[in-house]
Parts: C-alpha cells; structure tokens; sequence
C-alpha cells in the first residue's frame, strides 16, 4: 500500500466508495463493476478506478470488484477498523446535537465526552447518557478515556484557546466547527467545517443559475 | 463579471476570503496586498490572485486590494447582497441545533420555518424563537415566507421523500445532512454534508501519520 500524500478529496470520495459498498452488500450484490456502481451512485467510473488503484489491485477484469472484499480494504485504508473515541468541547446545541446525532456516533467512532466551563451543563448527561466534564478536567479524561479524536463546537472567541488545551493533552486530530482559522502544531491535523459556507456556496448558485458549480463528492 | 462554471471549490475560497477581510476590516486595515493576506491566514497568495482575477480586476499593482470595496465584490459575487430565507426540514437534535446556531442564522441569511411530522413538535418554537410547522404545510409556508433554501436534517430513509417534496414547493437550492445520496431534478442544487465523512478523514490522518492529507480551504 502506497504512504505518499493523498488528498482529502480522495478520502472524502473512499468514504463516499464504502457509503455505496455498504449499500450494494445489504442489497445481496456480491461484484460490481466501477461503469454499474458510477451509474448506480451517480459517480464517475474512471475516478474509481484512478482512486482505488492507487491503493493496490482490488478489480478483476470482466467481473469487477468483490464488494464485501473491496469493503473491508476501505475500512481499514480509512482506520475504521479501530474504535476512536471522541470527544466534544462545547456543551452548547451544536455540541450537544452532535453528540446525540445517529449519524456521527457510529461505526467506527464513539463519543466518550462532552466538556465545558458552565457549571449548570458540567455533571449532566446528554439524552444518549454522554457526560459533560468541567473542561479543566480535559487532559485527565481524555488519557482515561483513551480520546483520540476532538470536535470542537465552542464560540469563535474560545476556539483558539480550547485547541490549545486540546494540543496539550496530546489528541492529534481536531474537527474544528468554530467559523475562525485557528493554528496548531505540526503534527496536529486539524479540519474546519464551516456550515456556512455551504450554505454560502447555495447562495452562489441562486445568483448565478445559468452557472451551475461543478459537481463534487459530497463533505 | 465571466459567468462560466466554476468548482465549488472555488465559492468555497470566495467564502474564507470574504471572512479574512471582514476581520481586516474590522481591524480597520484598508488596503492590503495578496501576499499580506496570504501570510496572515496562512492561505496561498498565487490562488487568491487567480481566484480573484477570475471576477475582475480588484487589485491595483504595488498597492494590493481595497479591503472594504473588495468585501463588498465578493458579497455580491456570492449573492450576500440578498437576505435569504432559510427553512430546515426535521426538527430534531439538529435541525433545531443548526436552527438556534449562531454561525448559521446570521449575516445573509434568517431561518424562518422548522418543519416536521411529529404531532409533538408542531406548532412549538425553536429557542430563537422560529416555529415548527406540520411538513404537510410546507408548501405553503415556503411561499409564504419566500423560502429559497431548505435544510434537510431528516433520517436518511425519510430525506429522499422530503427533498421531492421540497422540490414540489419550487425552492431551488437545497443542504441535505442525511448520509445518503440523494435524486433531484436538474433546476435544483443539491449539496449534502455528510459530517461522518469529515470524522473519517481525520480517522486515515490517524491511521496514516507519515502521510499528511493535503491542506484544503475549510468546508
């Protein structure tokens, strides 16, 4: 398996690949070719096959991929075979919405913690029974929690410093929804959701509807 | 102003640029040169000379651009200039986290309707105050209000059967949070979100530390 760079766009069309695999596999579908599964899911074959060839041969030719098979190589190009355990600065809606929200605490990934400075939050659990922690008590939780991944839904204002803290305790991976561009150290991976560019990006295309964007993968 | 297609990366850029000289200017920074606000927000000085010569000629050589007037330009190019009516389909955990969420119902756009089926939701109000509607009025209400952007934050078996009926209502742009790929007639932009995919980008950073996933314009 290669180690060069890839880019997110290419693992943001892997997780897109495995969304469809998942599909085709509770459908009872055993092979797919990449021209039937880019027809299927809307996708485009040439790009699957450029993107899964650079992880190794999976296709065979005249039948196509083995779609449990091909699944189960994504999963672990992807790191999903591991259980991360993450955690979430910022007790507010967004917060406490991802935190109960079906589509983020799921395979893969389970949400251990939730911190804040609030002392009527800190104490209580979130409707799926995650606690909010004083976010003091960060580096101590996530060593005993064992967290490896960090949301941050905290006001723009606070982002910077709680990423600080965040660096500190040793997590090496941040999703970051505070709309501020914040800096951490080399060997942090940080990601910035900005909701409102998507929703800014719809705004584009109203004005200009003779001008549709190019269509991508989806984020 | 070309009014060809360009990528939604592009409009993505268009977005983070618009938010560097808001701070600027804030700052009370007048002018400033592509490579100042480069260094400043860590962003590429060559793509935000091209990105911008795209649109015009906005900057004036050996002075750099003018930071209000060029605000102004990109609010335009990215239909900012109009207030847009926002609803959100699905009033649970986040549809009314994004409902209530202040990087979201701000500057260019207001919220103006949650829809839903459940009886219990119905005809309460968000805690900013905006009113949960039986989805069967959503036509209606869509006129009504002038919606022009839907939100869609249903459980992914529902969103296909709530973005045909969003379709039906005649509203142009719609921001799917369901993990699921989603048809729409061709008048219409559809963009999804799915926040999961964002968790596993940072979940191969985790598993692939040697190679760093290349650096992208927040989402």
């Amino acid at each position: 398996m290669k180690s060069e760079k890839i880019s997110e766009l290419t693992t943001k069309r892997l997780s897109v690949y495995l969304r469809c695999l998942q599909t085709l596999n509770r459908s009872g579908i055993h092979t797919i070719s990449s021209r039937a599964m880019a027809e299927q899911f809307h996708l485009n074959s040439a790009q699957i096959r450029k993107d899964l060839a650079y992880f190794g041969e999976f296709g065979v030719r005249g039948v196509g991929y083995q779609v449990s098979q091909l699944a189960q190589h994504l999963t672990k190009i992807l790191g999903l075979n591991l259980l991360h355990h993450v955690c979430i600065c910022g007790a507010g809606n967004l917060g406490r919405a991802l935190c109960d929200y079906a589509g983020f605490n799921t395979e893969g990934f389970k949400i251990v913690a939730l911190f804040d400075q609030d002392p009527r939050k800190i104490g209580t659990l979130s409707r799926s029974g995650v606690p909010v922690y004083d976010i003091k008590k960060l580096k101590q939780v996530v060593r005993k929690e064992d967290v490896d991944i960090a949301v941050v839904t905290v006001p723009a204002d606070a982002a910077q410093k709680v990423v600080d803290m965040i660096c500190d305790t040793g997590v090496k991976a941040i999703l970051n929804f505070a709309p501020v561009r914040l800096r951490v150290n080399s060997a942090v991976k940080l990601k910035t959701v900005d909701l409102k560019v998507s929703l800014e990006s719809l705004s584009y295309y109203l004005s200009n509807p003779a001008s549709p964007v190019a269509a991508h993968p989806p984020e």
